[in-house]
């Protein structure tokens, strides 16, 4: 059995082979903290060594996903001077970081979802942006206010573009527009918008019942397959797909999908809703 | 007169410029044969020698456009022992075979339209998924439903990520998610929705009608730029791009086009709806 | 103050720190003219030399957008004979010379607002294309007419592409298919369609008002960002990001934006609606 690791700034608990990941910081609308990030990049180390966990189920405490960056941590980051020795600037490695922390975040071989309620700004939009499936409540708000802060969502807007496309990131970067739910599905941010905490619940349900019916080694597979085609030439991932396509269906997963097909039964390793 | 070849799994039939194409398997729901991917190769290499045909409209028999790779077939493949040599493993060659295929079939000169109704799994998406025109029954399921086999979209999912984004494929080949024919339209897969076969064939009728007042060779130019996009840094598709303006401008069909734009009458190469 | 350049196919205001720019040649429904794409390369200087002002609003003289190329200069044109001694076609470079200035307009440092009424076909779709915000009457009409008069939208269809993807692009260049506002909006060319007149302006001003509380040098700096995901690795945009963060966060902007949030007032830059 996974053994969970201790979080100050998350609550996090397993049910079934699902990881439900809490952001806890209610006095600050759980705003992301160094401490936050880092427990984030903990958890991520765990998942990238399990396969006993198929799906990570992340939400913000009380109702509100994440107002993004701690402004008053920026105030504070302002006393670190510039280095004098023309090495990189202190900040400047500090807000890269945050980036690396989504490209692996983006990475893990579990699905990722996020359930969206109360707000989404700066780097909860970052966060949503590298989910597999995410579910919100039409009441949600999000926006990239960064530049309305005299600030740039560096770190950030790269991961949007990715989600959403440059068009609507454009919009969204350069005017700091707030959005809802609805507006969050129609460019493509979220998948699903639902007009009720009990809608949003049953569409969690849902997505997890039929995440259960798919062969966790294959949806990894197949979620390294999908990200290949950010960085790799289509021939490239094609040739890659092709090796991994014929390891799956001579393993335990193929074998065992295959004969559950034709024999009309739910195969091995399908999951219930936990 | 393009003399057509004779096919097992395919009806062709050549009305006016336009190529009719049914899938015809309906005891497998027009699933995926290597007899009828190698019938569609041989249609592609066709299709790449003429100007003649214009379109080339793609549907299944029997109300069904495509249940996907052929389960029984991948049953039997699994006899085929893994090399013991350390060369590369037949169902891999086999599996790229498929990628190879939607590539050319993405990139052959004509207008490649899809008239879906029934299903689309797996492959029948990657078959949408390479179209320059998508149309739809409401009713129609889709779905990439390979994980649930215990498999990997392998050679599909790409060019799903190609035509609706990475966003939306994440979601639906980690889920299985089956959707119907107006969530296709929103997540861009087809371009036209239809609430009844009657509103389906007029959609049809409608882009037939398009195709015909556009020029086929400066229509096959374009569609070359298109793809160059995909590979090709913007400087050198807008340099390839010039040189094919000009050509194309200086030559009959631009020379017949301005003409008659300026003549306020049709082109020569006007076709109605076959 | 800056000082605006005299025109003859536009007309140029600056209220606030907004510039207005109309297209003004109505006898051909702002049709673009050699001499209106001179007059827009030089305000593209102009403005990439400036902070002063924040954004741009692009229209077209008498509720028309822009027509697109002239035909009657494509046929003029013709009477140009191609090169003898082998060197590239001018008709080529005179081509190219429209996507490269798609290019910089693209990229000038100001937030690019197109409002679309009446047609924006061809040219007149490639320069929506390159904006940073779009907003169109419902009643708005667009098309990619190129190939229906057997030419090819060289310098514009990669542009499209840019803008609403490979899918919806290949359907709207390979028919021709004429569409509206509301169509517009769905594929994600335009950001808003207002219903009537009243309401476009509305939009316009609310965007207005929105990019009035953003800092012009973050909005800039944002920009540049956003364009470099089009080209660069991911890992490469995000070094450059970080570095561009810590300025502005060390720089004016970023310490009075920080400011003014904690102590819950208008930052110095903004700006009320012109």
């Amino acid at each position: 059995m996974t053994s969970l690791p201790d979080c100050e700034t998350l609550v996090v608990a397993l049910s079934g082979s699902t990881l439900f990941v809490t952001l806890n910081r209610p006095e600050t609308k759980n705003a992301l903290s160094d401490q936050m990030v880092r427990e984030l990049t903990a958890l991520c180390a765990l998942l990238e060594g399990t396969r006993d966990i198929r799906a990570v189920v992340l939400r913000g405490s009380e109702g509100c996903f994440c107002a993004g960056g701690d402004i008053s941590i920026f105030k504070e980051s302002l006393s670190t001077p510039p280095p004098t020795d023309g090495g990189r600037d202190p900040l400047a490695i500090k807000n890269k970081r945050f980036g690396n922390f989504l490209i692996r975040l983006q990475a893990i071989p579990q699905v990722l979802i996020a359930v969206v309620e109360g707000v989404a700004f700066g780097g909860g939009l970052g966060l949503v942006s590298v989910t597999d499936v995410a579910l919100c409540h039409a009441d949600a708000r999000f926006a990239l206010s960064e530049t309305g802060l005299g600030i740039t969502p560096a770190q950030i807007a790269p991961f949007v573009v990715q989600r959403v496309g440059l068009t609507a990131t454009r919009h969204l970067a350069l005017t700091g527009h707030r959005f809802d739910g609805r507006h969050a599905e129609k460019i493509g941010l979220v998948h699903t918008v639902a007009s009720d905490r009990e809608a949003l619940e049953k569409a969690l349900s849902q997505t997890l019942k039929e995440i259960g019916r798919c062969a966790p080694g294959a949806n990894a597979e197949t979620k390294r397959i999908l990200m290949n085609t950010m960085t790799m030439a289509l021939d490239n991932v094609l040739d890659d797909a092709a090796d991994a396509f014929v390891v799956q269906l001579r393993g335990a997963e193929g074998q065992e999908g295959v004969a559950a097909f034709l024999e009309k039964r739910p195969a091995a390793w399908t999951e219930q809703d936990p």
